[in-house]
């Protein structure tokens, strides 16, 4: 080992005095460098010449760093930079404005807002009033929760929300997953009362957790949830909640509790005897009716009102049908009578009864994150429409709050709706008024209107909810997750395949694919050899870049991932067998002499990266060579540093700032001038 | 949205033709550019002049692209490399020695690396036979079936094992965690047989976890058990082992079956009756004899041979204590008689009954991650000290085999120990035959030397248990991390708090803040605005270079991380904030035109990625800025021109190589030579 380190001794260069490897290494100054006179060479190469310094990172107390990551974490907004210098009357101005956004629009309302938003909220009623009598049956739950639903929440949404597109009421997945949950342990026929006492107790959950998420600032949790993920589970959900409508479809009185695409197929053909062909042709033609209306909508989007009243239109002519044929005496089932009158109180039938604590707990969790993501998203798409900023915290504050509130005003969970929002901002709603516009409409259905809607018969709620969800499977973005990435698909296909033939529930729990995903990324880092695109100063991957040629000598490598524990091992071995078949393979000419690992790519390392980096570093002396890193960035430059104060392996003549620089340093000018 | 984009039209720059926005851009190709006449500047920005096209990845189908990530994820150390171009005779051969490694090395085996063979596996037996015994009965085991584990495993492990240092036996912390997760069920002095069963099937699914993580090729899964976490493992449950031997060392009968650091300390206060004066004192002396033997053995390495003898000349002086003296008369316990004999077969006591096969299989599944974990670590340590490679997969096929082996051998849990491994490499062990010379020491011992056992005190071995695992606590480890990282700190604290407090398996789950952690350095990617360091084509992070400097007029940003799913909502809102703040900060002159997103550090992106740089392109280019990207690596450039191919939104003069060749060619050269 003495013998081998001589060998680099003798290559001297003409800009730098380089001493052997023993002796304390004497390297001028930078400024010295450049006055000096450049070394012969092509112009190209003036530049390599200069040997720039690795900085570190200015020196930082260790509270003051894990002050910065704890606010890029919890506050990568930076919500309160608009607060700084400002005196304290406007800053108490400013906070109020924050947590109620109402604050920031209504002083400046004026009437030609009000009249678009009239319009927008109109016709958001006549949409929630059929979808929130629709979602409260696929939720097991009395028709007139939806509507109660569709009530308080807007009110409060308008208050606290800050998205002015977002029309708040209860969506189908989420009424779905509730629905299914409760029903494991209740049966919301042979209880009602017990098992409405649970949705409202799990609402409270799902809004105590919204709202927890939102105040300590973990929404990024949602994040998790990748788009592949949620276009298979979105498309799953979508097909189960289709198929429970055959129930209402088809007129089956019989039908299973359970929710698999098994069960369900084998319910609907086992009761062929309960089928009932008036109430099959009623909602075959109704579901043709609205895909039909939901067919012109996409096509022409200013016909987007078609869609938008189909569903009512839908309830009425066919109340009136059932009405004028008394159809009720021929098989079609219908609601029944409703009582007129707005949302009681229900904060006393919050149930915390220990029997039913888990379940109701673990409901909330569930529905509130779905309910969450749906909204937060449909939050920020239509913001990124109209250009101007969602607080997703601040969001996930309102919609707790807007089910807290609604768990105690006989509500059910609620969530800003994609289809309700697209409507609402087709028909150009302005602010969050135009919640409070349906909220009123549907006031007064819940006071007046109520008597109108016995004769409504199930198969049509059965068609406005398939036609609802059929929008939820976005088989193009399906395609372009295939096109884009064959792994994303594979993701996305698992998600679906878990809602379908597991449960809906479970299916979220394909999440842990996505993640997965990320750390085998990170336990098997990409690692590159790099060359030179010739006559410039630049190294790039030779396998991306066939005119990149390999310089004689070195091995330049490069690592893109963190190095951590988990890949510390597979750095090792992978490098240590490139480095083999490099001194195996080169003849006496061109043998290795220096491996450069170009850190540019590596944003962190930890205590097992830095180990890896002083192992590889014996190792290569070990065989011969030598191993210089260029560019660590700030936190890696700082671990390296603090290493060196144990021990000094990485001597800052090991160390450079650019790739060329290094190889300039090691190989002298002539030799570059001519390879 | 139209008039914006004349903005860029103007800024002609002296090599490049470059057409406004809407038109075809026509670029010249990059040879005619090199010939070209350069346009006059300083020498050092004829470089920047040259404008390189960004190269996408050779194109690869879908499968052969996956054959490279399953051959990455499964077999990154290529182990059949050398079989390529050999004739088959050869590759059955070498097919037969890596599955038998001792083909390897017997074939050349002398008498002189059996001379130092035999020193080794004779000292290492000296260490084997008490620790047998004694961590036997830290597993709630009868004494003798730690000798049997320490027989018939090392011949199985010197047939298939490739590390030559590794010594095979039973090890403290899978005993300690063997011991306790079956107590739970059942109690080993009320029922011994049962418990021994279990045992037994618990070593039999050890094994095959460790065998069939080898086979399937999964052994990276170990890698995530990161140092940090390891470290405060450990420690822990050094301490709690160490606690459990308080029985033996006071004396006390009634002691408590729970592992904690609380009940252990209150049973032991509680009993305080039952200590007995001559087995404190008696533990005492000898606990201080194994300490000093332990303290000169590290002081003076060359002395290992003290700590190595030191606990069988522990048992033999204590052992004819007790004989003279008649001390198992005055309140020492001793272990009392033991059969003469070798390992019985042990199949047919395998229990898969169903009461039990759940509470095996968990037993199996988290000793055999334990011990494969120990077992693999120490043999890559000492193979790195000797400079010759351990195949992880190959090993852990090896120590699954020995421990199925082991099951129906009447052995429990064994894997490489790192004392007796480090005091076999002290030895000078050349090969895996000083596990054959330990493993017939032994089968003397069991054949003729068992009635010498019979007044061994437990108290003896209750000492050369804490003498051993007080090794495990490792100081300047946790220091060292302390001192690298504080987070890494936190993590061992944590995995050390939750042995203590929780329980041994339980702490182990800790793993999980160490990969949440690395998921968090996703979520919350550093990006860092770069500048130029003057008078040089390199640009680097502003915060890290204080010499850097900012463009006028750009704005350059690099990430450092995956962008995906978990952080292109961080990564949208972070860079509008920027962009934000950056164009209501400049005055006129200095208005930001152009953004650089240098994507050099980015190795992989997926949909959501793709989306967030369409949707960031979409918005600047609404603030009337244009995005550029620098540097996109092969995956990278490979997914922008798929996303290109439905919508051109990243068209070739929005690519770039190098930061230097993108600002040169968007400001033109003369405004460079004057900053």
């Amino acid at each position: 080992m003495v013998g081998m380190s001589g060998a680099y001794g003798g290559h001297s260069n003409g800009g730098e005095s380089r001493a052997p490897k023993e002796a304390v290494v004497v390297r001028a100054p930078k400024e010295a460098v450049i006055v000096g006179a450049p070394p012969p060479g092509p112009p190209e190469m003036e530049m390599a010449g200069v040997v720039h310094k690795v900085a570190a990172q200015p020196a930082q107390s260790t509270a003051s760093k894990m002050k910065g990551k704890v606010k890029e974490t919890f506050f990568p907004d930076d919500p309160f930079r608009s607060f700084k210098g400002q005196p304290l009357r406007a800053q108490w101005v400013m906070a109020a404005r924050y947590l109620f956004p109402v604050l920031e629009w209504l002083p400046g309302y004026s009437l030609s807002l009000f009249k678009s938003d009239l319009v927008a909220g109109l016709t958001i009623a006549s949409l929630a009033i059929p979808q929130g009598i629709s979602y409260a049956k696929l939720a097991n739950l009395p028709p007139i929760i939806g509507l109660y639903s569709s009530f308080v929440p807007p009110l409060v949404y308008a208050v606290l929300g800050s998205s002015r597109d977002l029309a708040v009421g209860p969506v189908s997945i989420a009424s779905l997953i509730m629905g299914s949950m409760l029903r494991q342990a209740v049966s919301p026929s042979a209880e009602p009362m017990l098992f409405l006492q649970l949705a409202f107790t799990s609402t409270f959950f799902a809004g105590l957790v919204q709202a927890s998420l939102g105040i300590l600032r973990l929404g990024f949790i949602i994040d998790f949830l990748s788009k592949a993920t949620l276009v298979g589970f979105m498309a799953g959900a979508a097909i189960i909640v289709s198929l429970q409508q055959l129930k209402a479809l088809l007129g089956i009185v019989h039908f299973t509790t359970q929710m698999g695409i098994v069960p369900v197929m084998a319910s609907v053909f086992q009761h062929t005897n309960e089928w009932s062909w008036q109430t099959i042709l009623m909602g075959a033609c109704f579901l043709a009716l609205l895909l039909a209306a939901r067919h012109v909508s996409i096509r022409w989007p200013r016909f987007f009102w078609i869609s938008a009243c189909a569903p009512l239109a839908s309830v009425i002519v066919s109340t009136l049908l059932v009405f004028l044929f008394k159809a009720q005496n021929h098989g079609i089932s219908i609601i029944g009578s409703l009582k007129c009158g707005l949302n009681r109180p229900s904060w006393d039938k919050l149930l915390f009864d220990p029997t039913y604590l888990g379940l109701t707990m673990k409901t909330g969790l569930v529905t509130g994150i779905i309910s969450l993501t749906e909204g937060v998203a449909v939050g920020r798409t239509f913001a990124s429409l109209k250009d101007y900023q969602v607080d997703g915290n601040k969001e996930m504050m309102a919609i707790g709050l807007m089910n807290i509130v609604g768990s105690c005003t006989s509500c059910y969970v609620t969530t800003g709706a994609f289809s309700r929002s697209a409507v609402n901002h087709n028909a150009g709603c302005k602010t969050a008024m135009s919640n409070v516009v349906m909220a009123l409409t549907v006031m007064v259905t819940l006071l007046f209107l109520m008597p109108l809607f016995v004769y409504t018969p199930n198969v049509v709620l059965g068609a406005i909810i398939i036609a609802a969800v059929i929008g939820l499977i976005d088989l193009p973005a399906a395609y372009n997750i295939w096109k884009m990435d064959k792994m994303d698909f594979l993701v996305c296909l698992c998600a679906f395949a878990g809602v379908i033939f597991i449960s809906v529930q479970e299916g979220l729990a394909i999440v842990g694919i996505s993640i997965f995903r990320v750390l085998m990324q990170i336990t098997r880092p990409r690692m590159m050899i790099q060359g030179n695109i010739k006559g410039t100063d630049i190294y790039r991957n030779l396998h991306q870049y066939k005119e990149a040629q390999r310089v004689p000598g070195f091995l330049i490598l490069t690592v893109e991932a963190p190095i951590n524990f988990a890949n510390t091992n597979y750095l090792n071995e992978r490098t240590k067998r490139w480095i083999e078949d490099e001194s195996s393979s080169g003849n006496k000419q061109n043998e290795l002499r220096v491996v450069i690992l170009d850190l540019s790519a590596v944003p962190t390392i930890d205590t097992s990266g830095i180990a890896f980096l002083i192992d590889l570093k014996k190792s290569t002396e070990k065989h011969g060579l030598e191993l210089v890193l260029v560019n660590p960035t700030g936190e890696v430059m700082e671990k390296i540093q603090r290493a060196n104060d144990a021990h000094n392996h990485f001597r800052p003549d090991s160390l450079y700032l650019t790739t060329g620089e290094a190889i300039a340093s090691l190989s002298g000018f002539a030799k570059m001038a001519t390879p």
